[in-house]
């Protein structure tokens, strides 16, 4: 599992061992999220680090790539390092897989980037890819060149377009993230930043449903293109409106002018996702917010 | 110009500076196909010199980039060095352009390959992009670029999807290019070779056409994304027979395995440019093959 050791990977890592499945981890450094997990072989080194990544592909089925250098906010300031970083680092995986004989790749796309504005909403996966910034234009690349390393090689894939994940362990630092930013926020007494008028809406989803949907998934290997969200929108100020009332706190809330790159909706249709696995997200939004708030306050700031 | 002195860019410098206007050539040598043109102002150097390129920038009010580091026949054997030469190259010209200030773009994408395989025939512009192969991967995530300049940045744009243009000084060399290929060998003794059964339909443009179709959409200051073909299908198989009825020498045909990253057939809409511009392809698939037999035996091999 490349990435096993941010936010989603720790999850996954945590749910793929205890399932008994045999794990390796590839990341740039141990966590400060979660403790090393018994019977996980961890190995440390740059995405970048090309000798180093072969090595850990050897003698498994199946990557799970859940490597980004970057995030959707700051990709635009560096688009060339995006590219760089993420667009030929995963082609070079893609390439090593190759040689090395993986045959299958797990890779996190993003449903809330890749489609860019759109009429129709929930957006199936049919939809047109029409990505605004540059974080969603090298997701759609790397797609694309995972669909054709299995036109032309065959490599078997499932690429998973996620809406916005949110829970326990996911970075606060405001780069990421609504929920917890605005919890840690809370806590901390800090301001609210909003970016326009908190109208947009987002689907998010409780990281166990995400969790459980590629725990199965792996399970029965599944390949293709599936959007995992909740399937449900709810806004910016929605959210706000939640974390006011599961921390009983009146946030401070500063608003900014609109980011011209965000999309402005997006929720998924995920009804491809339910019907594969007999799947549901089962963590409703208040709920969800209320396990974030109480981890938030058990683990301290 | 970027590319000025290739294929097509000599035949728009000819029409552009006929035009009366005025013309910087930027590539990275003189032409073989055709003599410097008389008032334009020739730069040389790599599209990855970037100094050289930002000078050459300077004092214009359009960039019309022509230039491809690959073709796409080659490009998946080192797709890396695809995205470095022609999508990140592309980026960084926008970051130029936007730091000397020119407020335009002209880009040349693929009809013939950003699509990828579709169940619709003719292809119109709204139709979802899935490339196939890493030369229509990275032209359709420049094309993204380009509209996230466009949104951040106010920068104008005309993205011509091109189908498969041909006629005089086209290479030969059997890389790109049915028609000279096949005409080439005929004049040479030389064995055809062709991928697959000859049934792929292809939308061959005649260059003179495609010409027109830029001058117009520059003098009129035209953007936007249009289809630029025949709209009509031709199969290579009809290119054959044309050859042999234009030449009236029967050719010797291979026929090798179909290449999986072909595109099985593209036929562009170009019910949006006409209506643009009011402009209509004139010159007929058998004519345009009279024209350039009659020019490559004026020229010798």
């Amino acid at each position: 599992m490349l990435g096993g050791n941010g936010f989603i990977g720790s999850h996954l890592v945590d749910a793929l061992a205890s399932s008994g499945a045999w794990v390796r981890v590839f990341d740039r450094a141990g966590s400060q999220r979660h403790q090393v997990v018994r019977g996980v072989d961890y190995r440390y080194g740059e995405f970048s680090d090309h000798a180093t990544l072969a090595e850990s592909l050897a003698d498994t089925d199946l990557v799970i790539h859940l490597i980004s250098t970057t995030v959707p906010g700051t990709a635009n300031l560096d688009p060339i390092a995006d590219i760089e970083g993420n667009l030929i680092g995963t082609v070079r995986l893609l390439q090593q897989m190759r040689d090395v004989g993986v045959p299958k790749l797990l890779f996190l796309s993003s449903g809330g980037t890749v489609y860019g504005n759109t009429e129709m909403s929930p957006i199936p996966e049919a939809h047109s890819r029409n990505p605004l910034s540059s974080y969603g234009i090298v997701k759609s690349a790397i797609e694309s060149y995972i669909a054709m390393y299995s036109t032309l090689f065959g490599l078997k894939s499932l690429v998973l377009r996620v809406s916005n994940p949110y829970g326990p362990r996911q970075s606060h630092l405001g780069v990421q993230g609504v929920i917890p930013t605005f919890f840690h926020r809370v806590k901390t007494g800090d301001q609210i930043k909003i970016w326009g008028d908190g109208t947009n809406l987002r689907d998010y989803l409780y990281i166990s449903d995400l969790i459980s949907f590629i725990v199965e998934a792996v399970r029965l290997d599944l390949n293709g293109v599936f959007n995992v969200g909740s399937g449900q929108g709810a806004s910016v100020s929605d959210i706000l409106q939640l974390v006011s009332e599961v921390t009983g706190v009146d946030p401070v809330v500063e608003y900014l002018p609109a980011r011209r790159f965000d999309v402005k909706n997006v929720v998924l249709d995920v009804s491809k996702a339910c019907a594969a696995l007999q799947w549901q997200p089962k963590v409703a939004l208040r709920e969800g917010c209320e396990l974030y708030w109480r981890w938030l306050n058990q683990r301290g700031v």
